[in-house]
Order: structure tokens, then C-alpha cells, then sequence
């Protein structure tokens, strides 16, 4: 039996002791958790500096190595995001729907946690909080799998919370790490099916494809965001360029920036050469097709791939279109069904936009970058599905529950009622 | 390209134009449906009789051939299933949840079809215009993957529900019967991530393992019920004795009947044989642990393979348990989160009993043959999930349903706002 099967079996155990909580008792166990971290923040540093001198020697981009630094703000928001999550409400205390059938059989429908969730990740040590956080919060046991770049800085922030449930008188058990350093994990977590009861893959695409390809536990895609912002004939200059450099500047390495701009030519014909060069005096590099690339000497050639691109950097395709089908038509093609936008005056071409476009979100005159649980007013996200089943869109505490009848009866039979 | 890829790029064009359908253009397409299986009434035998000529020759079993023969009365039983899907409400067409930020920006969450469904099942040709039905009535595409046992009757059912959508000037792709000839054609449908939304798989135990372990597409688990029963020391004798003999004989080949029944030592010193006495009567064969077996000579042996088989059969294992917690471990270590009962008086048995067991359905005094989308009073069932994703227990019309963001905004960006 392999290290990271007996660790499921400990985290199905401790799941059913974390299940029976209380709302009031799973909060004392986040207080905790908080307090610990701050407690351990010389300890946590320590580890995470070692992190830091590896990835520095491996020559980790400043970029990668910004990720993973742990400073004394960022283990602070850790705490804060934690004290948010004890404010939210318990998906799991919520009211059950309830119904009696005439011959008095009652049925209750109950929201309950869904047992062991299997987080996989990448270098990001923030995640490793927020993930024991939500889970614990919806009374679920967790798995974290997160990189072996980050394996100094997990080690020390898991340490910490397990003091903090250990302290509540918890299971530790319900937090468990497991073994970055073995890309066998990842595919033996995938094959448990009945012990982990989902797996919820956080990162890149590559990580993503590679976790659905491995698992038959039930996974639930999130994050790849090739997504687009359409400025049809009508909108209005100003609220269009703007849009556009929100969507692809505000944050361009997460999934919700923007990544193809698509100009129907009448309106790009007038304000087409101030769009693209309000994208270049932000700092954008602009990738475009032959019709685009007449607008500005900068613009480079877009290919065929550039369509397909989720840069997750300042760079942005841009194609001419000539109608809103054609748009349709282009994000039917090469989106990943996560957020998709329109600007338009037209109520018409809103009304086949949203329609016709099979994404977790539609916006009309908004920028994409609002994608996120906590500007929908969920709290804290896990993720954000682009899958259709369970949830799409921004995953909050719900997401990490399932239902289960409970069904009383007095002597209740099905053929001998007669 | 082959042929079943073809198939599932004309279901997704053919979904798009469904998804806009409205409820009434929806209802209308099931009543034509409805007739034009009637209509077809001799056809369909027809190819009803071959194959069940061909199921002869082979050798099938009776209970096979009737589960495959078409009578008149199950055409009708057909036609009226429809009727009931026609009276049943809309899940796309409710209300989205809406609410509205405090900067303006206008969020609604709107139930939406998932798109294109592919339906793996065995022979049993009802399947056919149940999952049709249900699929349309939420707005979907669907791809039916029946069995090579089935083929003449399916296709002359697939014919006539093609017809009847075409009489309403409907794609007839929404309704796709997939080359059941091959078993390559299951294992391409599970590959087809992005195009087919998800699988769900009706039937045995080993089609459903076959098509999770192949398909990266997400797949609803449904069906397999280790069900038990478990009669606590202090359960009415008559109501637990007549609860056993519906559960295990009102219907033993469905996955609802109970497989084993768990039987306190103090309550079968005193009833245990009436029970045995009463299953016995019912024509059901008893196999039992050693303590079982004094209760009655014709008790034959259990064996740790029995506690793990779902005998779909009259056939029930019996083991004696010494209390309440040894009756859930036993449950935890075979049962498959379909449909779990207790009959008892003890009010602190019965909440131990449905905090601390996992599965979609929990009875307290009652039978569980009640885990049913009709009996639960939600019209038609396309299965009965015993995974904990998307949704748990039987799955009806909201369960074909996925959620839409639709957000508006007035040039709201995310980072602009300051």
C-alpha cells in the first residue's frame, strides 16, 4: 500500500469526524488555524526562503519566484481570508428542501460535505491555505498536492494549521500533504475512486489536461481562460477601449484577462487605430491579421495559433470581423467557455450574444476581470469550473457539497400498499 | 474523421439550435414524438422481432428477451412517459437567481442546457425514448449508444422520434443513435472532451467501470446498489419484517432492492426466524454468516464475496451485527452510496444511522425501493447517481441542466473603478 493511499484512507476517516462539526466548531478550527500561521510566520519564512534560494538556483523566472515568496503581508491576507470564510454561511447548516408524499413518506433533500477532496496544484503556497480553508469550512478532509518548488513552504503552513485542529482537539489528519516530489501521486490520487471523492487540478493548462487524462475520481476542470471581448458596430468608442485595456492590463496572468480582441471592421474603421494605440500605451504587444495590421506599423502578424493562445501575459490577438455571427462564430471555435464579452448599444446583438455563446460567463459592457468569487459575492473561490457538470463558473463553499435524501417513513412499502 | 465524431460535431450543431428552443416548441416536438411511435407501431415490432429472434438464436435469457420485447402496452407506457415529460416544468425556463452589485454591475445565474449528452445502456430498448424525451425536454442534443441486442428496435424508435422532430421543422441530428456494433464507439464518445458535455452510462456494473475508466469526458456514475437494510435491536417485528420482504422482493433486479440485511443479535433472538420464515415464503434464497445459519437449516453459507455482490436476484445475504456502529462499518466497507435503510424505535440509532452513512439516499422505517425519480415526484429519471459531483440519487430534468452567468454592466472594468 503506497504513502498516498494509506493518507486517503487516514483522510476518508478523518472526513467523517470533520462532517459532524458544527458550524460554531469548524470556525474555532479556522481561528485557530489563522492564529497558528501567524504564530509560525518566523518558521514559515524560514521554510519559504528555501524554496526561494532552490528556485533561484534553478533559475526560476522573477515571475515564479514572486508566486512563491510567502512575505509577512501575504501569511497576514492568509489569516484575513480565513477570518472571511468563518463570516460566510455553512452551505451544509442550510435548510433542507423538505416535502411529504401523500401517504406520508417525508423527504428531506440535505446539503452535506463530499467527504475527501483532493486538491493539485502548482507553486503558488497562498492556495495551500485557501484550499484547507474552503474544505474544512464545507467539512470536508483535504488532500494538497501542490509543487515540489514550494514543498519547504507547504510543509511549514500545513504544520501550522494541523497544530491549529490538533489544538481544537481535531483530527490532523483531515490536512495532509502529499508527496510533491512524485508525478505518480498525481495519477495515483486520479485512480481512487470511492476514497477521493473529487479532485479539483489548479494551474496551467498542461496540469489541467494531464489530471483529466489520469483520473477516473470525478474532476472538475477549472482556470483555462481563453477568453475574448467582442466590440460590435455600435459601442461606444470610449467604454470600448477601455473595456479593453481593463480586460487585458488590470491582471494579465489570470485566466479571466482578456486574450482575443474581436472588432467588427465598420467600428474599427473609425476608432480601430485609437484602440490599438491605447493597448500599445499600456504596454501591450499586439498580434493582429492582415486587416488589423494596417492600422498601426507595431501590430505583428497573428497566426492561426495566436487564436488558440491563452497568453496569460501583456500580449493580445486582435481580428477584424464582420458581424456579430462571425464573432460567434470565431469563439465558438477557439474559446474555452469561460468568459466571454460583448460591447454594444445593440440589444439585438446582446440577445444573440448571450444566447448563442456557451460559456460560464456573458458579459454585456463589462470587463471579464469580474470572473472571480469574491466579486460575485461568494467569499473565497476554489477555482473557477469551466467544466458543465457540478458547477460552472466561480466555485465557492457550494460547490465543495453534494446532496443526500434522507427519507423517514412509518413502515413505507412500495409494492405492498394495496 | 469516423463516423461517430461526425456524429457528435452534427449533435453540437444540432444542440445549439435546440438549447434556443422555448418550453411550448419543446412540448410540441415530444407530443409529435409521442405520435409518431404510435404511428409507427408496426415497424417498430417488426424490428422489436428480429431482434428478438436474433436474442433467441443466441441463447438469451428469458429475463433478457423481456426486457427487450416491445409489447403494445410498453409502446404506450412510451407515448405516456412523454405526456408526462410535456406536464413536467421547464428547468431552463425558471428564474435566474439575480442580483445586483452595490457599483451597479447587474449578475444573473441562469439555468441553461448542458448541450450534447451521450446515453451508454444496455438492451433494454425503453431507454431509447426515456433519455430522448428527457434530454429534449431540458434542451439538449443527445447520442444514444444502445446495445448490438437492440439495434432493429432502436433504430426503428430512433426513425420515428427523427420523423417527429422533423415534422416540427427540428434538426433530426438532436437525436443520434451511435453505430452500437462496435465497442470502439464507447470509448470514442468518452474522448470527445469539449464536444460531448457528459456521459452517462445505464446499466451493469462493468459498463459503467468500462465507460469511467475510458472517458475523460465528465460521466454521471449511476446504478450499481449494494443496498442493505438493517433491522436495529429495538424495530417493530411486523414492520421490519414486511420492510425486508418488499425491499429485497418487490422488484430484485433493479438497483434499489436491498442485497443484504444486517440484523441485530438481540432483536433475531427473539424474530430471527420469523424473518427468515417470511423471506423464505417470498421465494427468496438466504445465505447467511454462521450465527444466521442456526436460525434456520436452509440458510446456506455467506461468504465475504456475498456482502460485496449485488445479486439483482431473489437472493439475500444476511449477517448478524452487534450494534449500530458495526452495522455502518459493514455498510462503509461494501455498500455503494445507493439507497441505505434502518428500521428501528431508537431515535439516537436512527441519527447515528444517517449522520455517519455517505450515500445518495438514508431511510429510517421505510423500503428502499423509493430511491426513484417518479416516487420521489420528480416525473421521468435518466438514472440514479451514486457519485457525489453535480448531483446524488435519482436524476431528473435539472440534472440535464448546467449554469450560465450572464452579467451586465454599464463600462464596468475591474481595475478602472478607483
Amino acid at each position: 500500500m503506497s504513502e498516498c493511499y494509506q493518507q486517503a484512507l487516514k483522510s476518508k476517516e478523518a472526513s467523517r469526524q470533520i462532517a459532524l462539526l458544527t458550524t460554531e466548531e469548524k470556525n474555532e478550527a479556522l481561528r485557530a488555524i489563522a492564529n497558528e500561521i501567524m504564530n509560525r510566520e518566523k518558521d514559515i519564512q524560514e521554510a519559504n526562503n528555501k524554496d526561494l534560494e532552490y528556485g533561484r538556483n534553478q533559475g526560476l523566472s522573477n515571475d515564479l519566484l514572486d508566486r512563491l515568496r510567502l512575505t509577512h503581508e501575504r501569511l497576514l491576507s492568509m489569516a484575513t481570508g480565513l477570518q472571511t470564510l468563518i463570516d460566510l454561511p455553512d452551505p451544509t447548516s442550510a435548510q433542507p428542501e423538505k416535502w411529504t408524499r401523500e401517504d406520508g413518506l417525508q423527504i428531506e433533500n440535505h446539503r452535506v460535505p463530499l467527504g475527501v477532496v483532493a486538491m493539485i496544484y502548482e507553486a503558488r503556497p497562498n492556495v495551500t491555505v485557501d484550499a484547507a480553508g474552503l474544505c474544512l469550512k464545507a467539512g470536508n478532509a483535504v488532500l494538497l498536492r501542490g509543487s515540489s518548488s514550494a514543498v519547504h513552504s507547504n510543509k511549514a503552513l500545513v504544520s501550522a494549521m494541523r497544530s491549529g485542529l490538533k489544538s481544537c482537539g481535531l483530527p490532523e489528519t483531515a490536512l495532509q500533504l502529499v508527496n510533491p516530489e512524485s508525478r505518480d501521486t498525481v495519477k495515483e490520487l486520479g485512480q481512487m475512486r470511492g476514497l477521493v471523492d473529487v479532485i479539483i487540478p489548479r494551474g496551467g493548462a498542461h496540469l489541467i489536461q494531464t489530471v483529466i487524462a489520469q483520473s477516473t475520481v470525478p474532476v472538475i476542470e477549472t482556470g483555462v481562460g481563453n477568453c475574448h471581448l467582442y466590440i460590435e458596430e455600435t459601442a461606444q468608442k470610449d467604454m470600448a477601449i477601455d473595456i479593453a485595456v481593463d480586460a487585458k492590463t488590470d491582471r494579465p496572468s489570470v485566466c479571466n484577462a482578456v486574450e482575443t480582441i474581436l472588432v467588427e471592421k465598420k467600428w474599427a474603421e473609425i476608432y480601430g487605430e485609437e484602440l490599438i494605440e491605447a493597448l500599445l500605451s499600456a504596454g501591450v504587444t499586439i498580434k493582429g491579421d492582415e486587416w488589423i495590421q494596417r492600422l498601426n506599423p507595431t501590430v505583428e502578424p497573428a497566426t492561426e495559433e495566436d487564436w488558440g493562445t491563452e497568453y496569460l501575459s501583456p500580449v493580445v490577438a486582435v481580428r477584424s470581423v464582420s458581424d456579430t455571427e462571425s464573432a460567434i462564430a470565431h469563439i465558438r471555435t477557439y474559446g474555452t467557455a469561460h468568459s466571454e464579452a460583448i460591447v454594444t448599444e445593440n440589444d439585438e446583438a446582446v440577445q444573440s450574444f448571450q444566447d448563442q455563446i456557451d460559456a460560464a460567463s456573458v458579459y454585456h459592457n463589462a470587463s471579464t476581470r469580474f470572473t472571480d468569487g469574491a466579486e460575485l459575492g461568494y467569499g473565497a473561490e476554489i477555482g473557477i469550473s469551466t467544466q458543465k457538470l457540478h458547477a460552472r463558473g466561480p466555485l465557492g463553499l457550494g460547490a465543495l457539497t453534494t446532496n443526500k435524501y434522507v427519507i423517514k417513513g412509518n413502515g413505507h412499502m412500495k409494492g405492498g400498499r394495496s
